[in-house]
C-alpha cells in the first residue's frame, strides 16, 4: 500500500488537569501533538502507511517527539533535526460557559527554521499516493511556507494526491505577509481542500461571503464562488461544528465533489473531554474515507464527521479509534453498553 | 436480623483515569469488584447483614481483596483460599459517543477452580434469609455451575429466599456448554430472576421475544410467556435503561409479581461517572426493598431504580449510598443543593 | 481608587478528587476559601482594590493560608494572628443526582473567637468605598457577630456602602441565638442585601411568603413586603438559580432598586465542574458591576449572573475570571473556539 | 486464642506529598493512625486476635474510621460513636538534616469527650490476654484519663497482663494536670513499661537521671532505681534509637525483667520512608514476641527491634509486615534479593 | 551495522507508587519489560540495531506493548500476535531493611503457547551479528524450550554469536522439567554466559561450588570446572552484587575470557530507585562493549558494571543511558554536577 | 528595616516526577525560580524585608510569576511586563550515580529584552541596604548586562551594599561576549562576592589557579591573589561542597575578610531531594548573617551552609526555612525527632 505523507510541526502540549485554569496549575500533562501529525496518526490507527515529515531539535524533547511519533508506528524516515527548540503549547481546557485556551510558545522552533533544498521530496513521494500539509506551516516563517511549496510542487510531479486543512490561526502569521500573499500559490497544487469558505476566502483574498451551511441546495453555488479561483481543486470539505459551550458540541461535515454535496448530520458531544485536534480527526476519517471507498463520498463524509465525533472524548492532540469503532457510530450504535 | 449471603466471583479492576484509552495509560486504579459481591455491598451499606462467598488465592492480592471485603462490614468467614491467581479486569472509561470497554483476564481464577463438596451451604444458610447469586458464575466453568447448583438446592431446602440476576456475558461461557444446557436446571431454585425476556429465553433456550417494555399493559403477558417455564419463579424484575451515550443514560425499572407490573419511570443520568456495577445496584437495592417493606413492590421497585440511578455517580464497582440517599431521590430531590 | 473591604472566615477546604465520596478518599486536594474572601479574589481579578479582614492562627497552615492572600493580591494589612486552630470543611464533589456535601469541621476556629476591640476599623475604612460581610460570620459565634456589629457601625461613619450575603448556613448559628435576633439590627446598617426573600424573612424573623421569581411584574412588591422593615437597604439582589441536579444548573439573577426589578435571564451550565462559592461570585460580580458602571443596573445584574455562571467551569471556593471572560458571555460568545 | 485489647484515639493523618514543606502542599495524604490503633494493626498482621476500643464521632470521617479498623481485621465491637469531631493530625515529611514535623488538631475530638461508665470493660477483657493503652491518653483530657484508670482497674481484676507505652507528648496535657499528678496511680496496674528512664522520670515525678544505654552491665542499676517505685511492674522495655537525620536512623532495643537486660543490637535505616508509628512497631513486636514465645525474652526484644526496623520502610502509621517478615530480618536476610 | 536479536517474553509491569505495598496500594504505575527486551532496549539506546521477538496477544493490551517496544526504536518486524493474555508481574518496591517483592500472573500467556515452526528465525538472522536470549524463556514452558532450542541452532547456523543470561527464576520451571534437563542442550549453542557459577551448575545439573569471587587469582580455576562441561563457551560473565539492603547495593562484574579475569570493581549504589533489569542493563552493556571494541574486555566489562550501576537510578524495567553517559561514570564522573 | 533588592530572572520550572529521566515523562510539576528570586525568599522567609526586580511577559505565565512573588511576600513593585515570553526550564531530576540535568529555554525571554533606562533604579534603592545580583543575568543578553551595570552604578552611587553571586553557565554567554570582557566592569562596584576561585579567574580572565581549600592556613594567600585585582570587594565567600553523587552531599562554606577565613565545616546530605538553588540559599543565608549579625562572620558562614544544607531536603528552587531551623542546624540538632 502506497503511503499517505504528512507535513507540519509537531509540538510538546502542557495541559492542565481537572480543568485548572493557568493560574492554577502546579502540574502540567505533557503530550506531543500538530495538526499534520495527528492526521498521520488518525491514518496509521485506521492501518493506512503514514510518513511524517517535520523537523525537531537534537535535545531531548526532540528525542521524547521522535519516541512518540514511532510509538503510533507514524514513519519519521525523514525528519530533520536542527534548530534550537521544540515549539511548545500550553493549553487550558475549558469547561460549560468558559471555552479553553492556548498561549503558543512556539516561535524559532526547530520547524521554523526548515530550509528549503534539505528534505528529500523527491524519495518521500516515491511510495506515496497522498499528501497532507495545512496552512498552519506557512503561517509559521517565510522559510517554512517555501518549504510548503517545495513540497506540493514535487508532490503534484510524482502524480501524488495533495490536501489541505486551511487551519487559519490569527496568532501566526507574524513575519510580515499576509495569507493572501502566500496561500493562492500553495493552493494551485491541490486536489482537496478543508475549511470554510470564510476561512478559504479570508486565506487567499477573495471577497468574504456568509454561507448558510443548512441551505444543502445553495452550498454548490457557495462552493462555485471560491473554486472558480482554483480549477485544480476537485473537493472541498467543511466541518460543521455548532459550539453550544466548551462542553457541548455538534458535529457533521459537508463534502462537495463539484457537483453535488454530500452531508453527514450533525451528531451531539456532550460531554467534550478534548477538543484539541477535532478537525485533524475530521480530516484523517476524510482522506481515509477516500482512500478505503473511492468515489464513495457519502461514506467519507459520514467516517470523517463519526471519527470527528469520537475525537471529542478521547485526550490528547491525536485521535485513537479504530476503522471499525467509528464505523459502529456511523450506524448509530453510540455507546449503548459496555463491552464485556 | 438474617442475613442475605450472596456467592461470586470477585476480581481485581483496572481502570484507566481521566477517561484514557488503554494505549495512553500509564497508571491503573486499582479497585475490587464483583456482581455479586457489589450486591453484599449494597445492602451492607443499607444496615443489612450480609455474607458474601467467594475464593480468593492465598497470595497478596487475595489478601487485599480480603481487606476490601471486611473493610465493607460484608460477612467473609466462608471465603475459600485456593486456586493460583486472582481473576483482574481493564477498564476503558468511555465518554459520550465512546463507550466503556472491558478487557477480562479472568481465566484460570481461583474462582473458577472451586469444586463442590468444599464450601459449608448447611452452616452459612442457617442464620439467612436470602441468597443471591448471577448467571456469571455458571458461565466462569463447569465446576462453578456445579457449586451454583448446590449453593440454590441449600438454600432452598433452609427455606432461604433465593434470587438471580441473569447477567449473561458472552465472553464467559467457553468451557463447551451453552447456558441453556446449565440455567435451566439452577432457576428451579429460584423465587426472584433479574433480567429483560429476552436475555432470560437467551439463557433458558425458550423462543426468543422482543418485548416493548413501554407497553404496561402487555407487560403480564410478556413475563407470563416466560413464567410458564418456571412456575417457581415469584418475581421478575428488569432495569429499564436507555443509554443515549456513554454519559447519558435514562434509568427506570419494571417488577412483576405474577399479577401485576410495577414501573418505576425513567430518570435521566448525565454525566455517568462509573456505569461499571449499575445492575448490582439495582439488585442490590431490589432485595432491600423487598425485605424493608414486604409486599410493597411499588417501594421496592422505586428504590432500586434510585440506587441504581445514583451509582452511575460513583466510581468503582459497588453502590455507596445510604438508605436516605436512595429515598430522598425517590421523593424527587435531586441534588439541588449543597448540604451545609 | 478606593478600596472594597471584606470581612469573614477563611478555612482549609479538603475535597475529594474526581468525585470520589469521603469514604473512598485517600487523598484530599488543598485549598483555601470562605464566602467573604471569595469576594475579595473576585474583585481583585477585576483589578479592584482589596483588603481582606480575617483572624488567623499563628501556625503553618495560617501562615499558607496568608500566602493564598497574598498571592490573589488581596490586602491582608489587618489580619489578626490568634486563636487556636484555622478552621477546615470537608467537601465531597457531588455528580448527576448525588449532590455535593460539606463537613464542617470549624469549631473553636481562630476566627471565631475575635473579639471586639481588637480591629482598628476606623483604619481600615479610610482608603474604602464599600464594605462588604455575609450572615456567616454572626452565626459563628457571638463574639463574631459583635464584631460585625462593630464593623458595619464604622463603616456607616465613614460613608462606606455597605453589602451583606444572607447566606444562611443552617448547621451555625449553634451558640444559642437565633439569627432573628442577631441580624435585623445588624442589617440596619447595609446599602446592599443578597439573598431570596425566604432566607431574608428567615433570617429577620418576619412571616415568611414563598415568591413567584418568574412572575416580574411582581417582584417590586415581593421587595417592598421585606424592605418596609428595612428602609435603610436601598438594593437588594437575588441569585436565581434553579437545579436541575448537581452537575446541571440554570443561573440567572435579579436586581432591585426599590423602583424597578432587573432581570438577568437564566443560563444552562452543564457540566458543573464547582459549585460551591458560585454565590460569592455572584456578589463580586455585582459590588464590581455597581462600582465600574454606577446606576447602570442591569450591566450589573448581568455581570454577577455571567460572574456566577463561569465560576461553576472553576474548580476551588473562588472565582478566577477577567471582566472581559465575564463580558464576552454576557455577550453570548459562549466559549465557541478554542483561542488560538 | 484470647485477645490482645488496645485503646487509644485514633486519628485522620494529613501528610504532605514528596517531602514537601506544610507551605508547599496543594494536597494531603488521608491515611488513619494512633499508637494504640497502630499497635493492634501489628498484631492482627502477625495473625493475633485484637479489639480496638475507642471514641469516633458519628460522621462520614467517623465511619470511614471504622472501615480502615475492620480493614485490618481489627475487632470494633465496642467502639464509641460519639462527639463533635475526628481528631486531625498534619504531617510535613522531612528529609535528611530537615526533621518531619506534626501540627496537632486533635482537641475537643470525640475520644477526648470520652466518659467513665461508657464502656463494658468487663465484657471487653473476657476474652483478652492482653491489655495496652499509652501515655497520650491520659494527656488528652482529664476525662480520659479517668476512663484509663477504669480500664486498668478492669484488666488487673480479670487478670489481664497490662502494658503501658509512656508516649510523652509535651504538646498534651494542657488540661491543668501533670502527668505525675495523673500517671503514677495508673502505672500501679501495669505488667510491661515501653520507655526510656527519662521519660519514665519525667511522667512520674521521679527525679531525672542520665543513663548510659550502652553500659549494658549498669542498665539493671538504672532500670531499679525506676522501678523501686513500682513493684508492680515486671518488665520495662526501650527503643534504642539513635537519629543521624531525618532520613538515617539506627534502631535496636532493650528488655528487662528485673534480673538481666536483654539487647538487640542497632540496626541501620536508610532512608527512612516514614518513622511515623515506629514506637508502635516495636510495642506491637514485643508484645507478639511474649506472647508467641514466652519467657524467650531474647526473641521478644530482637522481634520488636526488627518490626520496628521495617516500619520505617512503610508510609502511614502503623506497620504492614508479617512474621516471617520480621524473622527475616533478625536472622540478617536483609532485603538481598528480589523474591521471584 | 548488522542487527542484535533477543529473544523473550515481555510483560505488563504493575509497580505500586512510593514504596507502598501492595495492601496499600490504590493504583499501579503501568509500564512494560522482560529479561531480553530491557537487553534489546539497553542496546538500542547506545545506538545498536535490534530486533526483539516475541509473542503477544492480539488484544488492547498486546498492541500497547507492540508501542512499546516501537518507542523504543526495537526492531518488532517477527513478533508473533497469538495467545489469550498478556503475561503480568505485580512489583512492590521495597526500601531499606524491606525488599522488593514480584508477583507473577504470568501462566498461560501469550509467550508461554509460542510453538516450533511458527518463527522464520532463518529470516531474522540474515543480517543478524548477535543472539541474546536467557534462561527465563525455557522454564516458562515446553513449548518455549523447544523454540529457545530452534532459534540456538538457527543462529549457530548462521555463524550469528549466541549469549544468554542464566537467569535462574525459582518460580518458574513448574511443567515438569527441571532446568537440568534443559538447559545443557540449549548451552551448546552458546558463545557468552552471563551468571554466577553457582547458577551455572543448578542449573546444568553439576556439582555445586562456592567460589570466593573477591580471589581472582584463583578465578580461571573456577571457571574452568564449569567450562570443561562446554567447551563452545568461550566467555562467561557474572555481575558482582553485594546487597547491603533495598536501598544500598554494591555493583561490580567479572569477565572471564578463558585465559584472564577482568575485574570491574564495586561501585556503591544509594538509594537505589528501581534495582528490577539491572541485570540486563549489565548483559546490555556487555555485548555493547564486545561489539563496539572488539577484544578489549576490559571496556566491556566496565561498562557492563557501570550501564547496571546507572540503571538503579531509573525507573521500570529497562535503563535508559547513552554510551556518554556510561562513559562518564567509568571515567569517575560521578554526578557531582547539574548539567547547565 | 531597609529592604533587600535583587535583581535578575525568573522562569518557570518543568520538572519529572519521581526521579525520572525526560524521555520518560508524561507530566511536568510547574514551579517558579531562579537565582536571585530564590535569595529574595530565603530572605523573606528570615523576615527580612525584600524587593525582586526583574521582567516578565504579560501573558498567563507571566501573571503566574507575579503570583508566585506576592505568595512569597517578596516585593513585586518595580517588575516589568513587556517581551514575548516567560523563559523556561526544564529539569531531569537525578539520584545516586545518574546527575540531574537541565534543559534550558530561555532565549529571547522577556527578562533578555529588558533594556537600561527602563527601571526607576533610583527609587528602588531608596529604601535598600543591599542589592544582589549574579553572573547569571550579563550572561542572558547583551542589553541585560548593560541593565546591571546600570544597577550596580546606581547602588553604589545610593550607597547600598552590592553582592554577587558568579554563577558561571556555559550555556549562556551566546551572545558574542565572553565574561572576561563584561564581569570585571560589573564587579567593580561589588562589595561581596560568592564563588570559587576558580570560576573568579575564569569570568574575569585572570591566570587560573586550583586552590585546595582545606589548606586554611593558605587561603588568604588564594584570595588575595584574586582581590589585588578587584580591590573594592571587601569580602568573598565559597560554597565547600563536595559531591559524592546526585544523591549524596556535603555541604559546608567559607568567608573571608581579607583578614581571616572563616570556615563552616562540611555537613553530610544524604538523601538528596532537590539541589537546585541551595547555592541561592547559601547566599541568602549568608546576607542574612550579615544584616542580623553584623560582623560576626562565624555567624553569617554558618548560617549561610546550614541553611545550604536544608535547602537539600526541599523540593523547588527556593529555600523554605525559617531562622530558627537554621539556627537548630548549626546547634547539631539534625532532626532528631519528630516535633510533636
Amino acid at each position: 500500500m502506497k503511503k499517505v505523507v504528512t507535513f507540519g510541526e509537531i509540538m510538546l502540549r502542557l495541559s492542565t488537569e481537572r480543568h485548572l485554569r493557568f493560574s492554577q496549575a502546579n502540574s502540567f500533562l505533557a503530550t506531543y501533538g500538530g495538526s499534520e501529525f495527528n492526521v498521520a496518526v488518525s491514518l496509521s490507527n485506521f492501518k493506512i502507511n503514514t510518513e511524517f515529515v517535520t523537523s525537531i531539535p537534537n535535545n531531548e524533547l526532540g528525542m521524547r517527539t521522535l519516541e512518540e511519533i514511532r510509538k503510533k508506528n507514524v514513519g519519521s524516515h525523514f525528519i530533520q533535526k536542527q534548530g534550537k527548540r521544540l515549539g511548545v503549547y500550553y493549553l487550558e481546557t475549558g469547561a460549560a460557559s468558559r471555552g479553553s485556551s492556548v498561549l503558543y510558545d512556539r516561535e524559532d522552533s526547530s520547524f521554523t527554521t526548515l530550509k528549503t533544498g534539505t528534505i528529500d521530496w523527491d524519495t518521500i513521494f516515491k511510495n506515496a499516493s497522498w499528501f497532507h500539509w495545512s496552512g498552519i506551516s506557512p503561517g509559521a516563517s517565510e522559510a517554512v511556507a517555501n518549504v510548503c511549496l517545495e513540497a506540493v510542487k514535487a508532490a503534484k510531479k510524482r502524480g501524488v494526491k495533495v490536501s489541505c486543512d486551511l487551519n487559519y490561526r490569527s496568532k501566526l502569521w507574524s513575519y510580515g505577509k499576509e495569507p493572501a500573499e502566500i496561500m493562492p500559490e500553495l493552493l494551485r497544487y491541490n486536489d482537496l481542500v478543508l475549511g470554510d469558505i470564510d476561512t478559504a476566502c479570508l486565506m487567499t483574498g477573495i471577497d468574504k461571503i456568509n454561507p448558510d451551511y443548512s441551505n444543502t441546495k445553495a452550498l454548490p453555488q457557495v462552493y462555485n464562488y471560491f473554486l472558480k479561483h482554483f480549477p485544480n481543486i476537485e473537493f472541498m470539505a467543511t466541518t460543521l461544528r455548532y459550539s453550544v459551550n466548551a462542553s457541548h458540541q455538534k458535529i457533521g461535515g459537508i463534502f462537495y465533489d463539484k457537483n453535488k454535496a454530500y452531508i453527514a448530520s450533525q451528531r451531539e458531544v456532550i460531554p467534550v473531554v478534548d477538543r484539541v485536534g477535532s478537525g485533524d480527526a475530521f480530516m484523517g476519517g476524510l482522506i481515509y474515507g477516500l482512500i478505503a471507498k473511492p468515489y464513495n463520498f457519502q461514506y467519507a463524509i459520514d467516517f470523517a464527521a463519526a471519527a470527528c465525533c469520537l475525537k471529542h472524548s478521547i485526550s490528547g492532540d491525536y485521535n485513537l479509534v479504530s476503522v471499525s469503532e467509528v464505523e459502529n457510530l456511523i450506524l448509530g450504535n453510540e455507546a449503548a453498553l459496555v463491552a464485556r
